[in-house]
């Protein structure tokens, strides 16, 4: 059979027999709407966008491809592989097969009739070298960062992306449930992990977290038990753990979990690219009080936060005011890290990727919006002994907020 | 407890007495040393090295930082996080906390006495808007492409390198073995992969597979049953699979598992960072004889490119051979992807990376040498029905080769 005929006739049935939600034409519209309002604030005549997770925020897929957007007139998406699949995922109407970055400028003029005079790329991400191939492609055409449009747009969730989002959360809380029945003494970090894991791939978790970075990577399987929890490594986060090896020295490690040890359970679930991320504390048979008050007092510090999310609200101000109240609470020395190695944010922007807008820290003084999702992680860290957090993913509402993680808060005892 | 006191006098032994393995010094001194040569060649007095596993491939660490090797005198590691975690992790004699790039200038004067006049970055994967921040940051210094001299430095493993990849082929052993008991008929694609994961990570395996690319994403759980795997993806592969949805349109899908189906799982795994990569083919009962015959003709290209394989032999005419094999054995349409997008690869190089030197592939003409490492991967694929291959991850050796991944090569009938 010719592979084009049965993409064209089977793919998408298949897909939708098997739970894929395709990107409908109407949000579609109503994201490039966006788009270009961000780009005719910033003299863009088009955008050529080349990083997965923006053309396929902007397309509905994520096939290997280039989009271009044009300030006026119709987006152009030149698929490198595989073009039939792209045009079933895609409701733009203009797909066409590109071989080499090469055919480009040929491309752009049949489609858009010129070149653009300023045309965006993503430079917080492009690498040097494409860029520099991008400019002997196109002389003459002024590039600029088109990245703060995709930060503006993207921080603003659709009603049909926040509906994905629910969906994550979902499989986490099933994740979450089923967690409980796994963990037994005697287990190491990355066995129970990895349990989890397969736990949460089955109910359609996909697996890979993305952040934008160039070295930061995201994964799911963030079990710290007793003293690993106290570890701090590569990663701007509280604590990292021991991980498997200097390769990966983050997260799970053969370290054997014992019984009364506070475990502390970070595990992000993805679907159709839309993450949330949550943590929750474990322990068998109960952990010390030191770890529960160290628990409540997180809770405390989290719920405080959620009674101040409103849009308007300063995310900065909320910040300092956790700080704050850390201290009050006796926790000064260890509330977000050890001294010396405290992080300076208590949520980060989380949807298609790990570190959208907004960050609720240190020196990011604007307002929450409507539609503004993001992940709250209040945690305590106690080197050599371990380290305790809450974490729950939430979208602003016009008067308050909604959690997308609906994991009971309580911490878990089996 | 203070953490600085806990990692100095705990963190070694703990990593040790849960299997890792620290870079030894003299391993070091060898790939500085190889490095330098390379930098000699392109008249580079220093290198800045920012990418995670081309500092960790240097300096034993992966901890966030930059890395500054100079062609004479001593490199420089300057941590962002965790200072004391990297130096416990490498055998480097400098190593400096950093807080922002900004202080990269007065601290390399500090240690190297001067700026150097000409500066290796690393602009295959170097963001655009950090390179601007280096050119206002070190105004004068002459900025070159550094990323040839990895390729090169990293294309031939050590002994130590391809002991670590041997660690990496034991993991992937016992995962297929445990993946026969696995199997059931009714499974979802998804369920079997993420099982397989559970156990790979429960043995070991660290769960991310890095490649070096902006989009490219590699991961464990290619599980194509049946028609999906008859599906072409946005990855450079014969096949792609169905996936979960538009945003992760690859490997294992909620698709159920059948009897008499062909099962391709190729499945990657990791220790300390290397990686070997290895294909199998499973089915429940008996697989009808077009699947096996394919799988014979797919395991007879790769015992030929075997017996060719040895240092001087050339990437391309090996690849060359197995197109004409394919063609002669009946499955020119079919050998490497569907007509119309058939790869053009038959091996690619495996390390730190899924995408190092040597590549067994149409344009790239130069020969093997002792110590390169590739994944070898003949596929067959017919749309609307499935795909069959094999793929060894091998070391090339004085006079031969060492298979790495060591499974067994006849397809599971569970």
């Amino acid at each position: 059979m010719d592979h084009k005929d049965w993409v064209r006739a089977e793919l998408k049935k298949l897909g939708e027999s098997l739970g894929f939600r395709y990107l409908p034409g109407e949000e579609m519209e109503q994201r490039l709407e966006r788009t270009r309002k961000e780009m005719a604030k910033r003299n863009l005549e088009a955008i050529f966008v080349i990083e997965k997770m923006n053309f396929y925020y902007l397309s509905g897929t994520s096939q290997d491809s280039y989009l271009f957007v044009p300030l006026e007139g119709r987006p152009l998406l030149m698929v490198r592989r595989e073009l039939e699949r792209a045009k079933v995922e895609s409701p733009l109407e203009d797909a066409v097969a590109i071989q080499s970055i090469r055919d480009l400028p040929s491309l752009i003029q049949k489609y858009y009739g010129k070149l653009p005079q300023t045309l965006g790329l993503e430079l917080d991400i492009l690498p040097v070298r494409d860029y520099h191939r991008f400019l002997d492609l196109l002389p003459g055409v002024k590039f600029i960062d088109a990245s703060p449009v995709f930060r503006e747009v993207r921080k603003i969730k659709s009603p049909f992306e926040i509906g994905l989002m629910r969906k994550a959360g979902e499989i986490g809380r099933d994740v979450y449930l089923e967690a409980r029945k796994i963990l037994k003494e005697g287990m190491t970090e990355i066995e129970f992990g990895g349990l989890m894991e397969a736990a949460a791939k089955r109910y359609g978790h996909e697996g890979l977290l993305r952040v934008r970075s160039l070295n930061y990577e995201a994964y799911s399987w963030h079990v710290l038990s007793g003293p690993t929890g106290g570890i701090v490594s590569q990663s701007e986060s509280p604590m990292g753990g021991l991980g498997l090896s200097p390769a990966f020295p983050v997260g799970a490690s053969f370290k054997v979990i014992r019984a009364h040890e506070p475990i502390l359970v970070d595990f992000g679930t993805c679907s159709h690219g839309y993450q949330v991320d949550e943590t929750r504390m474990f322990s068998i048979g109960r952990m010390s009080q030191k770890f529960i008050d160290a628990y409540n007092a997180c809770r405390e510090i989290h719920d405080v936060v959620l009674e101040r999310v409103r849009p308007g609200c300063d995310c900065e101000a909320i910040f300092l005011e956790t700080v704050k109240l850390g201290e009050k609470l006796g926790y000064k020395d260890s509330y977000l890290g050890p001294p010396g190695l405290q992080t300076r944010f208590i949520a980060h922007g989380i949807g298609l990727e790990l570190n959208e807008l907004p960050f609720i820290a240190q020196g990011q003084s604007y307002p929450l919006e409507e539609g503004m999702t993001f992940a709250l992680e209040p945690k305590i860290v106690f080197p050599g002994e371990g380290s305790v957090g809450i974490e729950n993913t939430v979208v602003v509402m016009r008067d308050g907020y909604e959690i997308l993680t609906p994991v009971d808060q309580d911490h878990f005892e089996v």
